[in-house]
């Protein structure tokens, strides 16, 4: 159970201190308490954790300074879309918006391999009027005797470019708490020119460790995939260890699924699920086309599959797609075969707008549906 | 290797008979010889079997009656779209159009259980312009014990009342050869009041003796459901058991895949097969939302998951959608719950045309891109 | 509710009679009574179907003529092992016993292909005692352009030459009904030298209309292979068609199931589930370890993974076995690399031995605790 | 390539040191050095990486001090079986030898709860003769509010009584580097009392910078299960993380493939794949029938699936099990469903015996065949 209490009640407050007095009376029942300081208001969240079954929300919903009290299903305590709970699903960051009704791309260099790709890369997006990125600097891969990235050494020049080119938020993949230090460190020595979206790959989904790590921090939003092999839910569970630790700010990324069943795509694309993490969660959802596709292959209206996938995702309201282009894809170090080519970008994102836009015409038409259904209900 | 005839060729003319006296001398090399007789001229292609590599394309050009010649590859002979291969991928049934550019509607009763609720659904679809629906008559079940469907009983008012209501085709499920028998006789009984087109669903898709029989028919054109299991490539080689007997009206249907990464959707939707399905074959592709996604539940916009799928579906190009609807989905006796209401056919039916329409400006733009860069290339 | 009556109560007798009487009160249930003839008695079974739950199995014991009372459970009714349900699970076919306690091995063929490998392979097969084989004969292929086997052609020599050398039994698939009508024809044209184990592969495994009419038959027993992509729960209900249209003699086939996690071995081979099937039904369990692995391989000691995978299953209590061997490997026209050569024979069965007997060895080593377990429990 | 060195070629000697300059020499060719310093000699062994295609075996074979040359296939270069590799496959550890050919039984608790059953637990191996076991203390959870495991408080006691009872080796599931130092502490402030086998479980298989850690002390052997939803060539590529980073000490774990076709197992047991790792690999192969099988259920002769899937590994020739026991399974906090009672260790450990006995029998049975067909060919 969360009580929501009504804005900026201090900790020092009366009001404050009697609820709590109240809540420490409560038998067997602990308590998390969850701030948030925006730039107008503090929000403060108590979770009752324990058998709260037998506790009416009646009775809670009186006590001093309880603005809301919300009943939590069993699952995603702290990222779930609860049962009449209509808090905002979204987080800014770096002065964008993340939320479930948003729509960012994120086009880059999968793996970052020498600097004039990377300033090529953010030279384009600047000019086709992008604020974000990916650049892979740590690259987990199948064996150990293959390429794993420039690392830590990669940093300085990619977040240099970022502020150089206006770009305002650089998903980065990282596999080791390690990598949060020299990320910030990095940061502070450029002069903090961008931002930073964390990202957690299908590898590490259940890597519970990072997870709680990464979640104790704040500094930077999470882009967690979906992992392989695991079901929905248990990729859902795992973002929970991030939430539960303390961060939020977390958008779900879904990135298909291996199965044999993909041929002749690499992974089975899975963006059928984006509604489905929205409903169950408060999360943003971001869609990979380019690993779950993981080749070029042209429908016969000469549309690339990974476009066609991607106006899948946003179609159904997919919040942030995460894509790979390399100026010279023949050249890439990492996944050359799946990148899309940077004359190729402004049609992608014309592409994307186009679902973008009927993704619009659609939720508005089921709005129009749902009033004159009540209308009809109501004239009954 | 395909020779195409030049058009109205008859086999008792001198070019015809001059021609076949030719490759009647290639060594090793079997013919198999379909004919097309479409309403203004009659088309004739003339498959050359055996090992013939070693015939030069241009060769068979120079003789007499052939217009063009195709190489094959190896896969998908008939129904493959071959290098260089651009023969029409539609044909017509009924006054409609079924090709890789058109896109129709059926929707209707996973399975038919009371005349009331057939009729019902087939006025609805009416009053709302459409003349496609689904209607099963013939249900296989994993139980022995569990409803089978009221097979032949049904037709005679299932036929009769979509000629009532103006519905031109009827696409039902077959599990038996037998069936076809049931439905020609019921049909000539009712005066061919509608068209049937027959469905071999994923339990059958390599059912390859049913496959060969409905193939050698060309009454009825065939909508052939991908298989439980089986790669899209063994899916793609079953439509040919169709084809390589001499049914070329073949639309291949998409269903998702059965896998525990699906849930809570009952299969994994696989619609970001629709445009490699294009790009292998030259069949029009359907997208079956319903048996996808196997249940309700919407996104937090409103919209069903099972219109987000179909929107997906089209978007990337689907030409055909299969979908259940019933009037009373809590009295189903097949699948329930995965049906929509009646009162949301017109939702529907707009959520699909805008998801249309985006796949329209998706190819307009498509092909705008590929002319500059055409223009690009001719004034370098 | 099954009830079981005395042994030999004719349906002309009193006895009969007055219980039929009886169940024919019952409200709102139906009868299906199955009668087996056996050389010395014959027994009668009598289903009860409808909402039994009412229904008191003590007053039913009462009954004239009943002898035993089984409630069913709701599933796999004529095959399943319900509780308290301690009927024999076994048939007898051409003088061989297949049961839950025996083992036979069908080693041959995979696809019939000269007279001379025919006449090897028997003749290989007698010199080492076995009786039993497996030819194929129709051969269901993801291609139509590949070899389908020789069909009815071959029937005539693979059945005499099976009577030549001894052979009681041959294992063949069939895919259409037409089939069963001409092994009838071919064994009467030769005289009935050697009997046939109709087997379902696994394309057919929900290919409910050849089930039913192969169920209806009850000259041959019947080999159902687990189907493609669907849950073993699936597969058993399959089996549930043979059964409930009156051929019982029914022994279930594990092949392995396809998936990516399988490579290097073409299917990842499922006998673990030799006691579930065993569990929870009564059919004898066959495993087929050349379609599980699908290739050569051996372990470092010098066995191959064919002959591992085999011995997985009969330690863990398969009953029968069925492998590919053949005279010329390179030269098989289906499935050649799987094939164990025929000098590999005599090692086979010795292994086959060896697991069998640690097989023995385990049960009663399992019956010696459950006797301890119990005297404990008494002494208690 | 490798170039194995003969025995106690010293780094000082002159022949290395003239090896060396050699080696400097070649083109483009990186070296890395493994030496292993055993009982009675040290062995070294040096790693040609870069394009070694180019470099004849025979040339290498001449150089001073070169006892063998291997060339290595581009798979598994340390932990690989490679072409005519026959080094020895084993390890030893606390007096016990661990390789290809040896088995043991490391019964004990999935997860510690109290100092009670870890006690209980021990005494029964102890009075068995027993002297391994598992004790999970790290426990990785889909659910943040799960029961995590007591972590580094359980160590102490489990360790000492581990001492008191002659266990010399507990396998023990890590997730995160600081577990080790925590290891260590204990074993340290307890004595030494016995050692630990490190467990990288499913959801780490591909946690890359882990294994590194892990692989970079060679005080602790290596349990590396295999991986969620990847296929076995990317966990034993996951393996070779552990080595190329010195530690060669590592068993690799087979524990069932998440899938729906598993059930009623929670997975798909995968043991078919024992032969298969150990002809890849040099590496020892560990059964999980717990994990695996997930849930009690007995065939109908009354043995545990549990004790058949294990007797399927061992017939195959599988080097460890690892297996679930619990004093109280119903009061177990993780996977007590699974667990074993105490009073069926005996019945287990002869099951295994038995199982044991018929694989020695097969190797020698494949042995004998060997010999036979070599001598077939001499004669020939």
């Amino acid at each position: 159970m969360i009580l929501i209490l009504t804005p900026n009640i201090e900790p020092e407050s009366d009001t404050y201190k009697q609820l709590m007095a109240h809540l420490g009376r409560l038998h067997n029942i602990q308590l998390r308490i969850h701030r948030e300081q925006g730039v107008e208001q503090s929000l403060t969240e108590i979770y009752l954790i324990g058998n709260t079954s037998a506790i009416p929300v009646e009775d809670m919903k009186t006590l001093p300074g309880v603005g809301r009290v919300v009943r939590v299903s069993e699952e995603y305590r702290v990222l779930g879309r609860h049962k009449g709970d209509n808090r905002a699903a979204h987080f800014d960051y770096q002065g964008l918006r993340f939320g479930q009704d948003t729509l960012h791309v994120f086009a880059g260099l999968c793996a970052v391999d020498t600097t004039e790709h990377v300033e090529t890369m953010m030279r384009v997006l600047r000019d086709h009027g992008e604020v974000c990125t990916r650049m892979g600097a740590y690259k987990p891969r199948t064996s150990p005797y293959s390429f794993q990235g420039h690392g830590e050494k990669c940093l300085p020049y990619v977040f240099e470019l970022a502020g150089k080119y206006g770009i305002k938020v650089v998903a980065m993949e990282i596999t080791h708490e390690s990598h949060i230090d020299e990320i910030n460190e990095a940061l502070l020595s450029a002069g903090q020119p961008t931002g930073v979206m964390l990202q957690i790959g299908t590898r590490n989904t259940q890597n519970f460790e990072l997870l709680k790590i990464v979640g104790r921090q704040q500094d930077y939003p999470v882009l967690l995939k979906r992992g392989f092999g695991i079901t929905l839910a248990e990729s859902l569970h795992a973002a929970e260890y991030l939430a539960s630790e303390g961060n939020r700010k977390v958008v779900f990324g879904l990135r298909g699924v291996k199965t044999n069943l993909a041929d002749p795509h690499r992974n089975l694309v899975d963006f059928a699920h984006v509604s489905v993490v929205k409903r169950l969660t408060r999360m943003p959802v971001c869609v990979d086309p380019s690993h779950a596709v993981g080749s070029r292959g042209n429908g016969p209206e000469g549309i690339p599959d990974l476009m066609h996938v991607t106006a899948q995702g946003i179609i159904a309201g997919a919040n942030m797609v995460l894509v790979d282009f390399h100026p010279a894809p023949e050249r890439a170090l990492v996944d050359g075969p799946q990148a899309l080519r940077l004359d190729e970008l402004r049609q992608f994102l014309e592409d994307v707008q186009i679902a973008r836009e009927a993704y619009e015409k659609r939720s508005a038409l089921a709005e129009r549906y749902r009033v004159t259904d009540a209308d009809v209900v109501r004239t009954v």
